[in-house]
C-alpha cells in the first residue's frame, strides 16, 4: 500500500495483531501526515491530493531531464536504535540530505521525495522522529515530501529495529546537466569538508569500535570520548549529520562555472572522484590540504585500517568535490561551506585515475 | 551511494570484508546492470547515462502531473527466502507490478522505476533474481528501470535475508487524473480478479499456516497441498504473482469511461474501496459475484479469521476495482482480465462507506 501525505497508513497492521494500539497508531499517522503536509509549501504549486500516489505538478516548459536517486542510511541506522530519541530524526534527515546531494552532483534541483520505512513492530517514537527529520530536511532544501510507505514486518526486522530508504526526483535543463565531460587538465579540485562519516563506512566503524548489538554495552561504548577530542563522545561523532551541500554549491552552478562534481559516499574519494572526470584524466589530491574530523583518526588507529579501506570506506574529511577551471577558482572558494583546493586534474599517464599524495604512491 | 544502471555498486562493501568475493560481486553487478539497461528501450528517448542519479528525459509539453509511489513487498518476501530460486524474481516483479497498479489507480502512465535492495550479506543469486524479475516486469509494463541502491547491511538483516522497496514515477494530464470525485449513485463497481494474496496479508497468513522461520520445517509446510486444490502447493499459492492490471484497465481510461479506481492492497476492500468514492456515497458489494482463489478459504478456515480481518488483511479475490456509469458497463466488461460486476454505488445513508452482503450486515 502506498500513500500520500494525507492518508498514510501502516501496511501489515490488522486488528488481529495483538498488542497493537490502533488509536496510538492512528494518532502517529496523523502526526507524520501533518509533518509531510507542511513540506508541500516548499515547492510552489504542489496540490495536496493523495490517492494511491503522491502528486507533483510539472509545469509546461521546454525539454528537461528528470533525475532520480534511491538511497539508504547504511548501518548508521543501527546507532539510532541504540541512541534513540533525537537520533531517529537525525538519520531521517540524513536520508533526505544524502539524496539531495546525489541530485546536486548532476546539477539537478530537487523537487520531491518519498520514503520507505519498514519496522519490526510499529514504534511511533521512531516513526515520528524519522518523518520529523525527513520533513525538516525537505523544508530546508526546498523539497516536497509527497508520499511514503510504512510497513510493519515482524520476523524480518527485530522489534525496535527498522530500515528506511529514500527516493528523490529533481530536474535539470539538458545543457545544465553536469557529468564531468567538461573537465580539462589543469582544472582545480575544490573540496567541501565533511563533518563525520555521513552515511558510509558504518559496518567497518561498528566493527572497529566493538559495537555488539547489545543495547547496554553499546550505549556505554558510545558515551566514551573519542581520541583527540575529549569534549565529543563517540556516539555524537558517529551520529554527526550527513549535511546537504546544496546551499554552498548551487551558486557555483548558477554561475555556470562547475565542470564536474562528486558526492563522496560509498567508495570514498577513491571511487567517486574518478567518476566525475573523463577517462583520460587523473585527479591528483593532496590530503595535507584539509584536516579530517578526529573520528577518522580514532577509527583508523584502533582498526589499523589500510589506505585502500580508509579512502574507500570513509570520506576521510571531504564530503563533496567540485571541479572548476583555475580562472574561476577565486569565485568557487568564495562560496559558503569552507571550500578549499584539494588537488588538480592531470593526464592519466599510467591509467591511474586518482592519486593521493603520500597514500596511493606508498603502495 | 546511488547508482544508475551502468554503474551500480554495492554500498557497504569494502576489501576488508572477509568472505566477500569481489570478482563475483563485480560480475553480479555487471549482470544486473545489463538487465536494467535492457529496460531503457521500454520508454522512447531515455538516455543511457548515470552519474549519481538515474536520468529520464521529460519532453516539452503542456502542464502535467507527476505521480509517484513507494512500495514494499511485505513479509511475502520471507517466503522467497525459504523457496529461493525463481521466487526472488517473483517478488522482484511483484514490487514493480504493485507500483504500476498504484499509478494506474490515479490514471497515470508509468515512466520510470528505481529500487532499493538491502541484504544482510551479498547474495548474488537473490540479487540477480530480484533485478531479473524487476526488469522483466518493467519491460512488460513499459517502464524504464533507471537506477537503484544495493546495500549490504550485516547486523540488520540476517544472512540469506533481504528487503526490497520500489519507487515509481508516472505522468498524467491534469484533466485525466482520476480521484473518484466523478463517481455517482447508481454507478457500477467492476472488479478484476486477484490470483492470490498479491503482496498483502502475509504476516497473518504466515502465522496461520505456522511458518516458523526455520528453513527445513517451512519448506515442508509450503510443499503441502492446499485445501480445495490438491494440485497446488501452499507455497505455489502463497507465491502467486501480484499481477499488473494496466493492460486490462488502460483501454477503459483511454475511452474516458472510468470514474474511480482502487488498487486492493493493504486494507483490502474495506479500506481501499471507500477511498475512491465521494464521502457521501457507499459501495455496496456482493461477494457472491466472484469466486476467490482457494488459498483464501484455506487461510480463513485454519485461522478462524473474522470478517474484518478477512476483508482488511486480504484482497479476498478482487485485485482492482473500477467504477463506471451503467451506460458504459458493457464496454468495461469487454476488456481483458475477466472483469465482472461486483456491486454498485448507493448513498451513504448511515455513514457506512462500504457494505459487503452477508458480511458487514452480519455484525
Amino acid at each position: 500500500m502506498n500513500t500520500a501525505p494525507d492518508d498514510r497508513r501502516i501496511a501489515g497492521l490488522t486488528y488481529r495483531d495483538a498488542g497493537v494500539d490502533i488509536d496510538k497508531a492512528t494518532a502517529s499517522l496523523t502526526a507524520i501526515g501533518n509533518m509531510a503536509r507542511a513540506t508541500l509549501g516548499a515547492v510552489s504549486g504542489v496540490r495536496e491530493i493523495g490517492h494511491f500516489g503522491g502528486v507533483f505538478p510539472m509545469p509546461s516548459g521546454p525539454d528537461r531531464l528528470l533525475v532520480a536517486s534511491a538511497d539508504g542510511i547504511g548501518t548508521k541506522i543501527k546507532l539510532a536504535f541504540v541512541t534513540g530519541g533525537w537520533a531517529h530524526a537525525r538519520v531521517g534527515g540524513d536520508l533526505v540530505r544524502h539524496c539531495v546531494n546525489d541530485l546536486l552532483a548532476c546539477g539537478a534541483k530537487p523537487l520531491f521525495f518519498l520514503d520507505y520505512i519498514a519496522m519490526g513492530k510499529l514504534d511511533t517514537d521512531a516513526l515520528e522522529g524519522l518523518v520529523a527529520g525527513m520533513s525538516e530536511a525537505c523544508l530546508d532544501n526546498g523539497v516536497a515530501l509527497i508520499g511514503g510507505e510504512t510497513a510493519e514486518m515482524p520476523g524480518l526486522y527485530a522489534a525496535g529495529e527498522y530500515d528506511a530508504a529514500g527516493f528523490i526526483v529533481g530536474e535539470v535543463a539538458p545543457d545544465a546537466y553536469v557529468d564531468g565531460s567538461a573537465v580539462r587538465v589543469g582544472d582545480a579540485l575544490v573540496g567541501f569538508p565533511s563533518i563525520g562519516l555521513h552515511t558510509n563506512g558504518y559496518s567497518l566503524a561498528r566493527a572497529i569500535v566493538g559495537l555488539t548489538g547489545e543495547a547496554g554495552t553499546d550505549r556505554d561504548l558510545l558515551n566514551q570520548p573519542i581520541a583527540g577530542n575529549a569534549a565529543t563522545t563517540l556516539g555524537e561523532a558517529l551520529l554527526a549529520p550527513h549535511p546537504s551541500y546544496q546551499r554552498a554549491v548551487r551558486p557555483l552552478l548558477d554561475a555556470g562555472i562547475v565542470r564536474g562534481m562528486a558526492h563522496i559516499t560509498g567508495g570514498g574519494l577513491l571511487d567517486n572522484v574518478p567518476r566525475m572526470i573523463p577517462e583520460s584524466l587523473c585527479a591528483e589530491i593532496d590530503p595535507a590540504a584539509w584536516e579530517a574530523p578526529p573520528v577518522f583518526a580514532h577509527l583508523i588507529e584502533r582498526g589499523n585500517v589500510d589506505w585502500v579501506d580508509r579512502y574507500r570506506a570513509f570520506n576521510m574529511g571531504i564530503g563533496f568535490v567540485v571541479v572548476v577551471a583555475t580562472d574561476h577558482l577565486a569565485e568557487a572558494l568564495a562560496t559558503s561551506g569552507e571550500p578549499r583546493v584539494i588537488g588538480r586534474v592531470v593526464p592519466a599517464d599510467d591509467n591511474a585515475r586518482i592519486r593521493i599524495h603520500g597514500i596511493t604512491d606508498g603502495n
